[in-house]
């Protein structure tokens, strides 16, 4: 059975753990195992004999199913399930006739394709937690390796002042740890069972619809719902905004390394690996290939989420046209979020991170980084809009002379009346400066801790 | 001061209560609480004069902006928060010199512009949730009124089998309880405190920066966040996502409206007014007008949602452009959800129901709408593939000579052998058909009942 | 080689001849098209020896590629094309070590796969082409068969006035035959070359690198631009919005076939097959899968569109994140729209038409919508505004008594002053009301038809 | 009259020339210069008296709209049109009662709003061009001033091989004259008269329709095109992806700004000028802000066109929702793409250019740059593989060990034995190696010396 996660860009656009939750196997294998539970809960609650289930479940367990037919006969039917139901009927008869017919009993294809899928979602949103941990992991460490390695804060993309590139780690591991507890929230707030009938009533399975639905709540370990959400799709909608999120707080960690990676800034690098980056014509390139696929699935996100909302419209009892748009949407944005998310974990857990760099690259500015700090000493003594026009003309002078900041200031008898030589020099030390990043890093840092913390007492 | 709320457009696409809170008005003022809630933390952690706090606070209170000169400087600035913190200094410095030294003291264009939306933004939400409760509420008293008022459902937009209209509005319903909890979540989840200074570190407040940024959150009740969000901008676009969802549940109900309204099926209707839904030609139009604006708001959102993940691409500490998109993005969003959801409460409050119109409509396919209960029935004794075959055949023969279903029925020797006559009039029986619904409605009501119960407690 | 295009959905939501164009095999052979293309072009410009492009040439015709090898370099490398580039050296070098030294020369990775992407795209163009006129001619035999059946024209969901089916589909066909001249108009506008070296300056080709650029342009049968479009892909996004159109126009079409085939409306329905839109629970239904599958497209389309519009921003002379965002959405973008075309051609060419009921539905409102053909008969002797406030009353009266419009008027004295009963029985008169719509349709026929011509003798 | 134009944020992210356009009292004016041609047209086509067409019209040139009325009773009718025609009755009944009864005749509130609306897109248009005109020359004076200018060419945001920055400037020249081309085809494409009536047959004229149509063209010099397209709305959707593609134009050039303008690259930056770009704390900084504007829009630009996209399916005669969505989105898209292209205009006529930077940036890594060029000649000899691993271990080598290339590579016997020291020296010389670049840049050059003739001629 082909998987859409097996062409050719998959490996660099995806990850085979999330991707193959999506395969055509697994979306297969997710209705099968609804159809199979289905059975044993409709046994349990007395609708359908305990041999039927037994003959069902066993027959999905290794159904052997024909794709091309299901692929064509789809087309035809307008959904998978149809033609899933019909060959499996026959596969259970082949092997006992009477339990043939109580195949896919008191249930609607949209029942099968919907818990198929969020099956197949609970797999990957697993997969993708462990993930995020890894990532969280390598990010917790950098903050904590650079703590007070000063690096040069940009705004606008231009130099501002002094921070540390524990504190952009920070910033980075303070988002993903949000984004973790949201994705990890999804498996009481999205994935539950799906369970309606025809239109959503259960009205084939009698008084006894509200007993099946529970049992195979049960069956399939998953929130049982208290009305069917055929086309109220709020749910799987909040799947995808969670992982747009994502990508997105991700397309901004890869933002930041692509700029910092830059050979005009050289402060940060992916790891080297043979055959990593390379060019088709360039020996010295080295591309920051991880930056870019997060980059492109940021660039995807926004417009399969807005799919996924606009998806959202459906008809009265089953949607015509917004609930086949989920089908392949929703899969793709998981793949690529999962793909962005393992690539950035790996470039994320060996970063080269140039500390000499970022000290020159500081030093580029002759000081101008610190006029803000003086600015704030300056205005303690003559307030804020007369420092601030001083600290102007200074910088202006410095950048036109292309002199050291402090050593203009030095010569400014404005200045000298407010800032003594000793103050200067304490405004233009960077460790100092950066000293108020610290605390920051270490409350991120502590609630990582604490976190991972709870994560293996949940495990022990 | 001008607002975006007050276009010709605003009464029919938004609402006012929430539209003003995105005023230009509204969006100054809320810089100004910042700035003045600021300076009384500044001095409640010592760094700077009570005396000045006093004096900047109730110069905020009372800012006479010049609104044409802010928008003007802010096009050279490239943010309002530049020459909105040099027009605020003007106005201390005539009324307390000494206290216009300490005006924005410590803080960054971004944390003002940022927490003056938060600021905004707390206001939308609130009055968004009164709105959804009175919408919560109409549709509850719709579920509890046709809790047992059959109509057919309808898939792919085909007659399919009997529901009730409760049932349906009962799935409206738990899809916007659930909305509501997600908006309700937005303050502690999204609405938090921007203070990071400069790039985040606070810097320029020494040892002082938490102390002053608790006390700001104090000071404007806003949770504190670990450390400044400036460019991990994951809270805001929850915003967007959770307003997105939101609009595409009222789209998806807008489109039930919308249908059962049209001439043809006449089952809804929306409130009558005098003017409401004409046409400028067609003397007898009665256009369903809060459907439209719901389904155009839900147009609409998801490309604002689109636009609002994409912006969360944002570089180092301070973003070039995704900042800047967000500033119309969300107001807008967050307006257009607002107006179709006081649209739409007007609609549902003011429902008008044909439950007549919903029987003959029930009626109009002579019975194949029970074809999938008799199927079930038959099934029991034949299995579903022949009980398939044998109701697919019979539903053809009477829509082909325009038979009643149950007369086509009873003439087959198949289905007699396996169903008594008394036992086809019971399957014909509409209101034992949808009576499986009753408990699914009961189970959203007793929710609704609740969650009422328990605001209402929150309230005492 | 695997096939995104051979999924277990596709069949449904695609169309296997422009899907077919996108494959894995279809995406290399297009780069080895260039590369054996590029060596003919040297060859010719005399850069490389003639042997060696022969070699080469024929090497990249029948190239046996190892595909999971390329799949996992091109993780690494960032794009397939370098991979590719090595595997197809050593296969040359097998042949004719010589050769294998000119392989790739003076070109770049992006040159190989935009090249190879706009030979896809070219014969995807072709066959959407068509597609567009099989479902023009289908539309022109549709408007010109119902030129005269009347059916109620629907505004807002509303009956409004009566117009002809032909009139709708004229509609249809107008805005179909626009598509047709925009995606013919690719070829020029967007279709070309793209040849530019590392960085667009074909530097490594020194004097000759236009002599090549103009020899390959010939042998690809593409049109040469000025300079290289590396970073610059209003051309891809050109492809991209005119299929997005391409789509909303499909879509438009489909809703109004959903809504005409809806039960309670039944005055179109989609071609009958065996198994064709059949549900795994209800024996009687018919589903519109073609219906659905446009609109599944023209949910999706907007966020594809948005995709490739978001990717335009690449960097300097390479992009670093949206140029790989283009490779899955535009193939995926055009595939889906293939896929909406080719199920909606078959659709209209055997769609089933019932003019009784487009007849029994004008009936309905018993004379409501012709209301306004009264209004503007009376408006002549009394102006608008007094003629609409008395169709107004009279519409609201039929309606509330149940009575035909045509009687309460001949009641009214009012009308009977302005008005003969011969008069009313005209305006009642549904053929010489719509009438009107017979010169247009001619019209759009009319084009069709020149287009047709003018395309036949393009062929002859 | 308010107008969305002229909130705080309009001279920052808009260009008042167009926004203007689109203004309240734009949309105003627009409706009621057609109903002003609509009555002249029907006087002329003998439908209605030629005095009530003079009265009427000379009404519509001065008209003095309600505006809190015309929003309070669109709000209830659904549209801007239904109360405008009210008003304007009344106005014209005030001046001439007679007339009043030939208000708006024959025509149905959307040909008044869409026509409407074409008017205001004209002159949106028109003034775009005009500013495109002013960017593109721009960008040419650029282009010829820097055609030999060396800078780094970057790919993946690393520095590649030389170029000139005259070949960056014609590479935005290129597409930004495709752009103007787009744009000013839209004028025949798209920007056409909507006269349909009710539901597009033009019956309520009967048999003059067509002449009124015809003449109504003719008075408001619009393209008459053969059917309404109330619901066919490609034409509107065009605009909308054509200046889509014009912002991802902007915001690639923006972003190209937004590089080379940082602190740590220096190359270009943005007019100075008191108050651009300040920060409201650090007294140094000059932030890029019209590419910040520019990157907004681009930001934005894509989900405005998926809206549009989205809004395309409109049901049968008249829209329910997706028409609404068109009304605030295409107008925002136009005004932000214009306010983007003002602000570029602004920045590139202005930009500061530091060719000295550039070569201090070339020369940064030591020759690396120059690789290929090497690569190349070394593959002359030995075939391009040989050469390339030649090249990567000399490029690493000259990496790790801090040394020119040039250096590494005279001291290798394997490049020793195939180039002489002598062309080494060539291969190193940069202005030789970017002259590639001349010819190109000269045909861009050339074909915007001969649109700005053409353009003069038609002119003159």
């Amino acid at each position: 059975m082909l998987s859409p996660a097996a062409g050719l860009l998959a490996p660099l656009l995806r990850w085979d753990d999330v991707a193959e939750t999506f395969s055509d196997a697994a979306r297969v294998q997710g209705m099968l195992d609804f159809e199979a539970a289905l059975a044993r809960a409709g046994a349990a609650a007395g609708v359908i004999p305990a041999s039927a289930a037994a003959s069902i479940s066993s027959c999905c367990a290794s159904a052997r199913v024909d794709s091309a037919a299901l692929a064509r006969d789809a087309a035809l039917a307008g959904n998978l399930a149809i033609p899933l139901v019909r060959q499996l009927t026959t596969l259970v008869r082949e092997q006992d006739a009477e339990a043939a017919r109580f195949v896919h009993w008191g249930a609607t294809s949209q029942d099968a394709i919907d818990t198929g899928l969020v099956l197949q979602l609970r797999a990957a949103v697993a997969a993708t937690l462990a993930e995020l941990d890894r990532l969280a992991d390598a990010l917790a460490a950098l903050a904590e390796a650079h703590r007070g390695t000063p690096i040069v804060g940009r705004t606008w993309m231009q130099h501002a002042v002094p921070t540390t590139f524990g504190m952009k780690a920070a910033g980075w591991l303070d988002a993903v740890m949000r984004q973790r507890e949201a994705v990890a929230a999804l498996g009481e707030r999205a994935l539950v069972l799906q369970l309606g009938g025809a239109v959503g009533t259960l009205a084939a399975l009698g008084e006894k619809g509200p007993a099946v639905a529970s049992a195979l709540a049960n069956e399939l370990r998953l929130p049982l719902p208290d009305v069917a959400w055929h086309t109220q799709r709020d749910r799987v909608a909040l799947v995808a905004t969670t992982f747009g999120i994502l990508v997105g707080t991700l397309g901004k960690i890869a933002r930041d390394l692509a700029l910092h990676a830059q050979t005009d800034v050289g402060e940060l690098g992916e790891p080297l690996a043979d055959g990593r980056g390379g060019s088709s014509t360039m020996p010295h390139k080295r591309n920051p290939v991880a930056a870019a696929v997060a980059l492109a699935a940021a660039t995807r996100a926004p417009g399969l989420v807005a799919t996924m909302l606009a998806a959202m419209v459906q008809e009265d009892e089953r949607g015509l046209g917004g609930w086949h748009a989920e089908w392949e949407t929703l899969p793709e944005l998981v793949s690529l979020a999962a793909g962005a998310l393992h690539h950035l974990a790996d470039a994320v857990a060996g970063l080269r991170v140039d500390p000499a760099r970022m000290a020159a690259n500081l030093e580029m500015s002759r000081g101008l980084v610190f006029a803000e700090a003086v600015q704030m000493a300056v205005a303690e003594k003559t307030g804020r809009p007369l420092a601030q026009r001083l600290l102007e003309a200074a910088s202006s002078r410095a950048q036109a002379e292309s002199r050291p900041l402090r050593e203009v200031l030095a010569a400014d008898p404005t200045v000298a009346r407010h800032v003594s030589p000793e103050e200067l020099d304490r405004l233009f030390d960077v460790r100092r400066y950066v000293a108020a990043a610290e605390p920051l890093v270490d409350r991120v840092l502590a609630r990582h801790a604490a976190a991972r913390a709870a994560a293996s007492d949940g495990e022990a």
